[in-house]
């Protein structure tokens, strides 16, 4: 099948699957766990192929681990499939109601979207956890995973399609791309395709953005600031900010860059260093920051560089408003704490960074689905539109409004026959 | 100033115009409504030279109606703005709230999407309304209107600016573009630019969207339905379809096709035909609509025409179904209605009908802002992302997530230390 009958049959099906009933998605998802036990051997097997040329071909360990997809992982999944399983059904809530006349009343419903493609990288437990979301909120889908799990995500693919198939999920509702082709075709299907979804560099949402006409909510980098404030507690300052870089450094919510306040700066920075040290983060950072420790100097691009790694940037400024015109330059608008004991400073920060996920006195790394409590994420969106900060359910749909009448015309307001009453119903 | 200067101001105002307080902004607003009754000569003079342009570069009398802005326009637009003060502030609203853990608290707070371009048509009512509503909603704007309203346009900005900036409102919130090299100039800005809105023809959005890595919120064309089932209250269907088809021809929520069950067919379109030969409705259908009432053919090219005229064309359908095929076919998402008296073919169609407005027994032209009850619109969104059908103030925000912490670092949940409590607050 090409990449059109694909969205063709997936826009079909996502009408279908739209109006699919709570039991009956519910009961797919209770199949794909049971899915995912019967066929355990088959998915172990297809992974350490994947890992085996993943070895061959260099991989680095950080991508290995991601790549890899064991029991323990597996049990992960199926915990995250029961949570969704207990969630309430998000579709075809009732958003608001409105009397606009005797007879004449007016509903939003929450609905899918429709047709999602979602484009992530190595992680095949990202298969699982972005089909079953969708599954839950009623989208159809088509998944592009990567290049180096291609075997795991077949027989993951197989499994989900297989069981929802089964218990009664439309035909077609699931698909599997596998090639950058497929993806390039899969940008141009605006008239079956709702949303894309890409997780990855800046560049590639950037590529995806520039090469489809089809609405993109991107999940890109993650330059988060942390912000030592001249009111902080540095003993807390120091905790946060090396969790914040070196809890997890290869994801999207670490730090990458420290703005110090210079009142506290020649207090602050030995002490952070000392901690630092022991992790092994590589230092970088301005003329200030150099004449108190030594470190190697940043450069513009610094500011400007998700590092991914054991590598911080620090900056020394003047003052808070500084420090956040430093993050709405450079942030890339995902998450960015503030340490201080100072309620009035907290305030200015968070009402005035321009970012997802804006945060006082704890770590960057907190912003994420799981923690958030949203049963599971499809990923942290850097977009401004729709859904912002960690996606979950409620970011996978949209709303129709719904308006009952019993013959009512415009004509009779027009010519102020009848006037609307706007009653509130809910 | 070059565009890129304006945009780049704006982003700055929308910062500090993101954090204005409820006063402030409605200060602003009664100070605009005030600067619209002082300078009513100077909006009336320019806009007769807009009208007296139009005549002599032989406009059509629809546009020259659209372009037309006289003192019930004015009364209409400060009633408007009036509206909009009472309406409560909608940024800075608490959407969710959850404890994830002793003294970290998670805040889901709406706040404005930031900078927004909107490039509207002739109507220079669109201006008063688009960037009042901006206003309100916190963000800054980018305007480009019809090029057949320029004088007027530019006084009404200036009354707008000039109003809001001399009661505090951040200089460069609000910017006027008058040429298309300008436009394509925006469209580049995605540094800046947080959202285009475009309004008008199906050909146009597609264009901006094709050009610009901005999210699009389209407000396209309005190719609207009406089905009149077999279950129909055939008179009350004759009345909803001549009002969707002619209470005002040339807007988006008009109907442009109507599909005809064909159990009641033969009793329906003469019946139908009858009055909208009285108002002049030119008809086409299908070639069971040519057996029933003397029409001309319609061709494939109908089912996708906004006639936007008296002009309407005709299927005879086999059955539900094969209406709600036709409609996820060729509507364009806005509004779509069905006439009957059964309850479970309703339902059907309003689930299985894939547009933003589904409507029962009423007519299509109720799909407006004001009619909702919104208070005022920037558009209808045939868009699904974000914000679909009328999109008033609330169309016009996102939100940020607010952490608060106590010295919380990721390390001590991933350790199992301490573990996530999720208690929702509100």
């Amino acid at each position: 099948m090409d990449i059109k009958q694909s969205a063709a049959l997936a826009k079909n099906a996502s009408i279908k699957l739209s109006n699919c009933d709570s039991d009956l998605k519910n009961k797919a998802l209770l199949e794909i766990s049971k899915g995912l036990i019967a066929r355990k051997e088959e998915i172990l097997k297809a992974n350490k192929e994947d890992l085996e040329n993943g070895v061959k071909e260099n991989l680095s360990d950080p991508i290995l681990k991601r790549l890899k997809f064991d029991e323990n992982k597996i049990e992960d999944v199926i915990s995250g499939i029961e949570s969704l399983i207990n969630l309430p059904d998000p579709v075809g809530k009732t958003l608001a109601a409105t009397e606009l006349d005797e007879g004449l009343e007016l509903y939003k419903i929450s609905c899918p979207i429709g047709v999602i493609g979602v484009i992530f990288e190595s992680r095949p437990d990202a298969l699982v956890q972005i089909s079953t979301l969708c599954l839950k909120s009623g989208n159809a889908a088509l998944l592009k995973g990567g290049r180096e799990a291609v075997n795991t995500n077949r027989i993951l693919f197989d499994v989900i399609r297989t069981a929802a198939e089964a218990v009664g999920l439309p035909e077609g509702w699931l698909h599997l791309i596998e090639t950058r082709d497929d993806v390039n075709e899969m940008l141009k299907m605006d008239k079956y395709i709702d949303l894309i979804i890409p997780r990855g560099s800046n560049e590639f949402v950037q590529y995806i953005m520039n090469n489809s006409k089809i609405p993109v909510m991107g999940h890109a980098d993650g330059i988060c600031h942390c912000y030592v404030d001249e009111a902080a507690d540095l003993d807390m300052a120091v905790n946060i900010v090396v969790d914040s870089k070196t809890q997890y450094v290869s994801v999207c919510n670490a730090t990458e860059t420290l703005l110090v306040n210079e009142k506290i700066a020649a207090d602050f920075l030995p002490k952070l260093k000392i901690e630092l040290d022991k992790k092994n983060v590589e230092l970088v950072g301005c003329e200030k920051t150099q004449n108190i420790i030594a470190v190697a100097a940043a450069s513009e691009e610094d500011w400007k560089t998700e590092y991914l790694d054991y590598k911080l940037s620090i900056e020394v400024v003047d003052n808070l408003k500084a420090a956040i015109d430093h993050i709405n330059n450079y942030s890339s608008g995902h998450t960015e704490a503030i340490i201080t004991e100072n309620s009035e400073n907290a305030e200015e920060f968070m009402n005035l960074v321009d970012s997802a996920n804006v945060f006082l006195n704890c770590s960057t790394r907190f912003s994420d689905g799981f923690r958030y409590g949203f049963g599971a994420e499809v990923g942290v969106s850097t977009s401004k539109l729709h859904a912002r900060g960690p996606v979950g359910l409620d970011g996978l749909l949209i709303y129709k409004y719904k308006l009952f009448g019993k013959g009512h015309i415009v004509a009779d307001y027009a010519s102020k026959k009848k006037t609307f009453k706007h009653k509130k119903l809910i």
